[in-house]
C-alpha cells in the first residue's frame, strides 16, 4: 500500500539531508515576485512543489491581469486565499480567502481605486517578503503583519496584531478569481475550528474546495453574511457566504490560523489538518518548507555567469515545480473527475494540467529530473480516462476546459513509457491515447481529418491549421508507442496521419494555410492575421508565419517541403526579422508576446523554433536567438517574464535552453543541441548519476558553438539522446565568437 | 530668337525686384547641409537653380556614401569641383577640380585616413558656411580660406592665402566622383588663362566638360603630371592630367579664379566666361546668386508652425530647384545626345533627368509653379528623341543610363500638354511618347507585354512586375494625350494596356506577384524579398508588399481587386505595421529607407501610397502617415533626410504634402487631398494669381481633416483639380483631433 503524502517530499526529507546543508541557500536565488508584473501572471503565494495549497495575497480578482490574483502595480490587498494557478492566461481559483482586520466589520472588499470602501488594506511593497514557502506583508490600514507558510495541503497563517478591542479575521467564500459561486458554507464547530466549502463556476465549470480552519485563540463572536444579509451566527450556508470572527488583541499579539483544504469534504479537510500540521510552530514549518524547496533545487547545481542569471535559473526551476497540483487527501481519498469521491490505490492524484503548454518542455523536464512525480501525473491522466473516457487536454480544478487544442497528454504518456516508466498500466495507457486520437470530441472531428488528410476549415471547426499540425504530433506519438508494442497496423495508421501537415503547406507562398474540403486554399489570405478560437481563424493564438514551423517530429520533412535548406532558412529568417506592431483591423492576441520579429517567446507555438535551424546546418542562428531571448526576456525582476509563465512551460524552456539542448520532439528521447547560456550545470539524476554540461569559453562575444563533445567524443549529430544523459557523463560545448558560416 | 541665358533668372532679375526686398531673407531658411549626412546624398556646393555649375567641396570620390562627393563625417577635403548631382543613388560628376595649396607640390590627394599623404586638407565644420549660391571653408593644413560662388555656367573662387613663397593651385583632371577618365588636357594659353577638358566613363558611359579658368594674378611656374610623370610645362594632355600653378602670396592675399564650363569646347567655355562673368567683384556675384534664390523661393510664402519647419520647407524648395541642369552655352550651342555640337533654336537645353524619381512630384511641382523651366525640360526631352530616337528615362551628363524602369518622360510631357503648354511641338511630342511605348528598348519588350498582358518573368527580363505596373501608367498617359488629340484607336490600345496591372494581382494572397508566360505565379515566393535589378527579382528596389499599391491612375480599380474597401484597408494597413529589419539571406537594397513598417518614404514607389487611403474613405490614415513622416523623416539637420533626395523628388513630396494635396496621378490634372502640415501657404502662380491654403486649427493633436472648403464651397471629392489652383483662390482645411472613423 502506498503512502499518500507527497512522495517526493518525504523521500527528500530523509534521503537528501546531507545535500541540503551544502545547498541550503539555493532558495536565496528564488524570487517568487518574478513574473508578477507585465504579463507573467505568476503569484508570490507561499507554495510547495505541486502542492494542493498556494496561500497568498489577492490584490484583485477581475480582469486578465489578475489571472493569478496578484498584480505588481496594485497597492492594496483583499486577503489571502489558498489556491492559485501560476502563469495561466485564464483567471481561476483564489479559493477560501481569509483576511485579518481590526475595527468595524466590513463584508465588501472595496476596490483598488477606493480601498477604504471595504476590508481591503493598503500595503507597501517595501514590507513584502516572498521566499519559497513563505509570504509576508504588512496591512497598513490595520497595522497587522501577515505571514504565511504551508504544508502541501494546509496554509499556515500568523497575524501579528496591534492592540485592538475589535480585531478579527474575515472568511470570505464569495471571493474567487474570475469565477462565481454556486454554493458555499462556513460553520464554527468548536471554539477554535471552523469548516466549510466553496463551489464555483468559471473558467472551470465546476470546482470546489472544502476547508477546515483552526485558530490558535478561541473564536469570539461570529458575524455572518449571506447574500447581503448580516446576522450573528455560528454558521452560514448559501450561494455566497462570509464570516467575521472577532477577537480582542493586545499589542504584538500573534494569532495563528491553520487552514487545510480537501476535495472530498470537511472531514477530509479536518483529517488533512490533523495529519499534516498538528503543531503550532510557525518558524519550524516555514523552515521545513524552505528545506523542501532546497532539496528540489539542489538536484541541479548551476555555475551561472552572474548572480542575476543564477536568480533567473533557480526562479525558473521554482516556477517549473509549482504545477500540476495535488488533489488527494493524506489518506488517498479524492474527488474524482466523475464527480464522485474515490480512494486512490495508486498514489497521489493531480489536476491543473495545462498540457497544450507543458507537453513541450515542462513534462520532459520532470520526466528527466523528477520521474516519480511525472509517474503520478501520468497515472492521474489515465485515471481520468478510466473515469470519464478521455485524457485531459487543459484541465484545471478537475474540470476539462477545452481551452486549447490537441491531445497532449499523449506525448507526456508516451515519453514516460519510452523512458521505461513501468509504474502505470501500459495497456490502459495505449488504450487511452488511441481512444483520444480516434473518438471525436469538442476539438477533434476525426472523420473529416481522416477523409481529407487535414481538418478542412469549411467542414471542421476553427483553428483547422493548428489542429491539423498538433494532432499530427499526437498521432506520431501514438505511432511510437504502437511500434514499441508491436501494433503494426496502428503504427502505419498513425504514422500516415503524422504526415498530414504536408497537406497544409502551400508551396507557392511557403506557408501553412487553411484549406477547405475541396482542396482550395483559404482566400483571401492575410498572412499576418493573428487569430484565436474566438475569432474563427485557422490558427491558434498565432498566424501563418508562426505556425509554419510547428512540425516537431519531422523537421527534415518540413525542410524538404521548401525545396532546399537555403530556401528553408531564408523563409525561417523572415520570421525573426518581421515585426508586426498593433496591426489595425487584424486581431490582437494578448498571449502573443516576447517578440523577436514574429517569433513569440511569450507563447508556446514558438518554443521549439530556434532549434530547428540545427537541421538546416545553421546552429549560429539558434545561438543568436537563444542569446537574444536570454538577454531580453528572462530577467530576475517582477516584469522579467515576457509572457504568461504557463504553469512552468516558459520556465522549463529556460532550464533546457540554459543547458544547451531542448526537447523539440519530447517523445523521441532526443534533445536538439542549442547553445548553452551558463558556464556549467550539473544534474543529479534520479538514478544517482551525475550529468554535467560545460560551456567552455562562454562569454558575451562567445555565443556560438564551435564543437560539442560527449564524454570526450565529438558529437556530429544535431541531437543527443536521453540515454546519453541517463548514463551520466560530461557534455562539453566549446564556445566561440565565430558563427562558423 | 530666344535668349540663351537661363530664362527664368533673367525674367526674375527684372520682374521680381520689388518682391525680392520683402523676402530677401528666405535664403536664411535654406540650409544646403541638410541631407549631407545619413543617406540624403545632397551636397553643399554653391549652386543656382538648374545651373550647369555646382561648385564645391569633394571630401572623397569613392563609395555609395560619396555619390555627391561630400559626406558629413569626413574631416578633410580633396578640392572643389564644378559639377555635382543632388541626392542620386549613383556616383557621378565632380568634374574640373581645383585646390589651393601651399608648400611642396603634391599630385596625389591622399586619403581620408591619411590626409597628409597628399594635397587634401583637413577642415573644421565650424568654419564651413553654405548658403544658396555660396560655399566657404578653411583649409587648416594650408591656412587658406576658400570661398566660392557662381553664375549659371561659371564657378567663382576666392582663396585667401597666408604669406607663402610657394603657394599655388592644383587643377586635377583625374579627379571625378566614381568615374574614370578616358581623356583630359590642361593648357595655359596666356599668363592668366588656362583651358582644358575632362572626359570620363562611369555611371554615365561618356560624359565630359570643357573649362576655361581665369586667374586674378598672373600664373607663375606650372608643373604638370601626366599619368604619373611630372615635368615643367605649360600644357599637358593624356588620359589623366594635373597641373600645379605656382604663386608667391603675401599674408591675407586673395587670389580669385573664375572657371567656366561648356559642353561644346574650350572656346565655348571661354565664351561663357566672358559673357556671363566678365568682372571680378566676388561679393556682388555672391549677392546676385542669393537674390536669384530669393526670387525663386518667394513664389511661395509659408506660415510654418515653427522656424525648424520653415527651414525644412525652404530647404526642400531649394533642393527641388537644383536639377535638371543646363547644358547650352550662352549662345545656345551645346553638345547633343547624338554626340555632335548643336545650335539650339528653342531655348536652353537640359540634362540630368532622374525621371523614375521626378515624374511623381518634382515635375508636377515645376509645371505648377515654374512652367517656363518645365517647358524647356520637355523641349530637351523631345530634342533628345529627335536626335537619337528615344526619350530619356534616367539620363545624366547627356547619357542614358537605363538605371531604372519605365518611360517616365511621358507623364511629364503629357502633364505639360494637358496644362496647356503650347511651347513645344505637340505632334512631335505625341510621336515621341507613342514611340517610346511601342519601340522595344533595353527595359521594354513590348511584344511579350502585349501578348501576355504583362511582362512574363520567364520570357521578359527582370523587374517584370514593376515594369508592368509602371508601363501601365505610361500607357495611360499616352492614352490621355491620344484622347485629347482624337486618336481613338490609340486611346483604346493604350487604355487597355493601362489595365494590365490587374493580371499580376494574385487575389489569393492579395499581393502583386510575378507570373510566367504560362500564367503561373512566381513560386516559391518570398513576399518580403527585396529585389533590385542586379538580383534578378520581379520588383524594382522593393518587394510585393511595397509594389502592390503602385497603381497611380486607377485606385478605385485597385480597390475593387480586393473585393471591398475594408479588405483593401486591412491589407494596406499591414504595409505600415510590418517591419522587416536586416532580413538576412534576402537582398538588402540601400535605397529602401525611411521606413514606416514596409512603407519606405526614402524610396519613390511608396510616395503616393499614403494618399490612396482617401479612395477607401480613410483620410485619417493618410493624416497619420503624413504626420509621422513629417515628424520623423524631414528634419532641418545634416542627417534630416531619410533617403536619397533623388534630384528633388523627396523634397517635392514634402512641398506638396505640406500643402495638403499630392499628385498621385500627375497627368490627371488632379491632386489627392491629404492633411496639411503648415498653418498656411500662399502660392504666387505663374499667371500672377494667388492660391492660398489654410489649415485652420492645425496642432500637434489636430492632425486630422474635419472638412475642406474651396473658395467657401465644401469639397466632397477626394481630389481638387489643377484648374482650381490655376484660377487662384482659397483652399481651407479645418483640422481636428478626431479621426472621424
Amino acid at each position: 500500500m502506498k503512502k499518500y503524502s507527497c512522495i517526493l517530499l518525504v523521500s527528500c526529507l530523509t534521503a537528501c539531508s546531507s545535500r541540503t546543508e551544502q545547498n541550503s541557500q539555493l532558495t536565496d536565488f528564488v524570487d517568487p515576485f518574478v513574473g508578477t508584473a507585465y504579463v507573467g501572471h505568476t503569484h508570490p503565494s507561499a507554495s510547495l512543489p505541486f502542492s494542493m495549497v498556494q496561500v497568498g495575497p489577492d490584490t484583485d480578482t477581475e480582469g486578465w491581469e489578475h489571472c493569478a490574483g496578484y498584480r505588481d502595480t496594485d497597492r492594496s490587498v483583499m486577503g489571502f486565499s489558498h489556491t492559485h494557478l501560476s502563469g495561466t492566461g485564464a483567471a481561476e481559483m483564489g479559493d477560501i480567502m481569509i483576511m485579518p482586520v481590526t475595527g468595524d466589520i466590513k463584508f465588501d472588499a472595496g476596490t483598488l481605486e477606493n480601498p477604504d470602501a471595504g476590508y481591503r488594506s493598503r500595503f507597501s511593497q517595501d514590507n513584502e517578503v516572498a521566499t519559497p514557502g513563505y509570504y509576508r506583508t504588512v496591512l497598513d490600514d490595520y497595522g497587522i503583519t501577515a505571514e504565511m507558510t504551508l504544508t502541501p495541503r494546509v496554509g499556515f497563517h500568523q497575524y501579528t496584531f496591534p492592540a485592538a478591542a475589535q480585531a478579527g479575521v474575515l472568511l470570505d467564500m464569495e471571493h474567487g478569481i474570475g469565477d462565481k459561486n454556486y454554493a458555499s458554507a462556513i460553520r464554527a464547530i468548536d471554539d477554535s475550528t471552523i469548516v466549510g466549502f466553496r463551489k464555483s463556476n468559471g473558467f472551470t465549470r465546476d470546482h470546489g474546495y472544502y476547508f477546515a480552519a483552526r485558530f490558535s485563540k478561541p473564536v469570539g463572536k461570529t458575524t455572518v453574511w449571506r447574500d447581503g444579509a448580516v446576522s450573528e451566527s455560528r454558521t452560514v450556508e448559501g450561494v455566497d457566504t462570509k464570516m467575521h470572527i472577532a477577537f480582542a488583541t493586545s499589542a504584538n499579539e500573534a494569532i495563528k490560523v491553520k487552514i487545510a483544504l480537501s476535495t472530498t469534504g470537511e472531514d477530509g479537510a479536518l483529517k488533512n489538518l490533523e495529519a499534516e500540521l498538528p503543531g503550532w510552530d510557525f518558524a519550524a514549518v516555514k523552515a521545513e518548507a524552505n528545506d523542501i524547496w532546497n532539496r528540489y533545487l539542489s538536484k541541479i547545481t548551476v555555475n551561472a555567469i552572474d548572480d542575476d542569471q543564477k536568480k533567473s535559473y533557480y526562479t525558473s526551476m521554482y516556477h517549473a515545480l509549482l504545477m500540476p497540483n495535488l488533489v488527494t487527501d493524506t489518506d488517498g481519498k479524492y474527488y474524482g473527475w466523475d464527480k464522485k469521491v474515490h480512494q486512490s490505490t495508486d498514489g497521489d492524484m493531480y489536476t491543473n494540467f495545462s498540457l497544450w503548454d507543458t507537453y513541450r518542455a515542462l513534462h520532459p523536464f520532470l520526466s528527466m529530473m523528477y520521474p516519480e512525480i511525472n509517474s503520478q501525473l501520468v497515472k492521474s491522466m489515465l485515471e481520468r480516462h478510466r473515469q470519464v473516457g478521455l485524457l485531459p487536454t487543459n484541465e484545471y480544478g478537475l474540470c476539462e476546459t477545452w481551452c486549447m487544442i490537441g491531445n497532449h497528454a499523449i506525448p507526456v504518456i508516451v515519453d514516460a513509457y519510452l523512458k521505461g516508466d513501468k509504474s502505470f498500466d501500459i495497456a490502459l495507457a495505449y488504450e487511452a491515447i488511441k481512444h483520444a486520437q480516434t473518438a471525436e470530441h469538442t476539438k477533434a472531428d476525426w472523420g473529416n481529418y481522416d477523409r481529407y488528410g487535414y481538418f478542412p476549415f469549411d467542414k471542421s471547426s476553427v483553428e483547422s491549421v493548428s489542429r491539423t499540425l498538433e494532432s499530427g504530433y499526437d498521432d506520431y506519438c501514438v505511432a511510437l508507442m504502437a511500434e514499441s508494442l508491436g501494433k503494426e497496423d496502428d503504427y502505419k495508421f498513425f504514422m500516415n496521419r503524422a504526415g498530414f501537415y504536408k497537406n497544409l503547406y502551400d508551396p507557392s507562398i511557403m506557408l501553412v494555410r487553411g484549406r477547405d474540403s475541396k482542396g482550395n486554399w483559404r482566400t483571401p489570405f492575410h498572412s499576418f492575421a493573428l487569430t484565436s478560437e474566438s475569432e474563427g481563424g485557422d490558427y491558434t493564438e498565432g498566424n501563418a508565419w508562426q505556425w509554419t514551423w510547428h512540425i516537431q517530429h519531422d523537421v527534415p520533412g518540413l525542410i524538404s517541403l521548401f525545396g532546399s535548406k537555403e530556401e528553408f532558412v531564408t523563409k525561417l529568417d523572415s520570421l525573426f526579422f518581421v515585426d508586426v506592431k498593433e496591426l489595425p483591423g487584424i486581431v490582437e492576441v494578448p498571449d502573443v508576446t516576447g517578440l523577436v520579429g514574429l517569433y513569440a517567446q511569450g507563447n508556446e507555438p514558438s518554443h521549439h523554433i530556434a532549434y530547428i535551424y540545427r537541421y538546416a546546418d545553421r546552429p549560429d542562428r539558434t545561438a543568436d536567438i537563444i542569446r537574444t531571448v536570454f538577454d531580453k526576456y528572462y530577467l530576475p525582476t517582477r516584469d522579467g517574464l515576457c509572457g504568461n509563465d504557463d504553469c512552468g512551460q516558459m520556465s522549463a524552456w529556460y532550464l533546457f535552453s540554459a543547458m544547451g539542448f531542448y526537447p523539440v520532439d519530447p517523445a523521441s528521447q532526443e534533445y536538439v543541441l542549442g547553445a548553452p547560456q551558463v558556464n556549467s550545470v550539473s544534474l543529479t539524476l534520479p538514478n544517482g548519476k551525475t550529468f554535467e554540461v560545460k560551456a567552455t569559453g562562454l562569454s558575451k562575444a562567445n555565443k556560438y558553438v564551435k564543437s560539442v563533445k560527449l564524454n570526450g567524443q565529438p558529437v556530429t549529430t544535431p541531437t543527443i539522446r536521453y540515454d546519453d544523459i541517463r548514463n551520466g557523463g560530461l557534455l562539453e560545448f566549446e564556445m566561440t565568437d565565430k558563427t562558423g558560416v
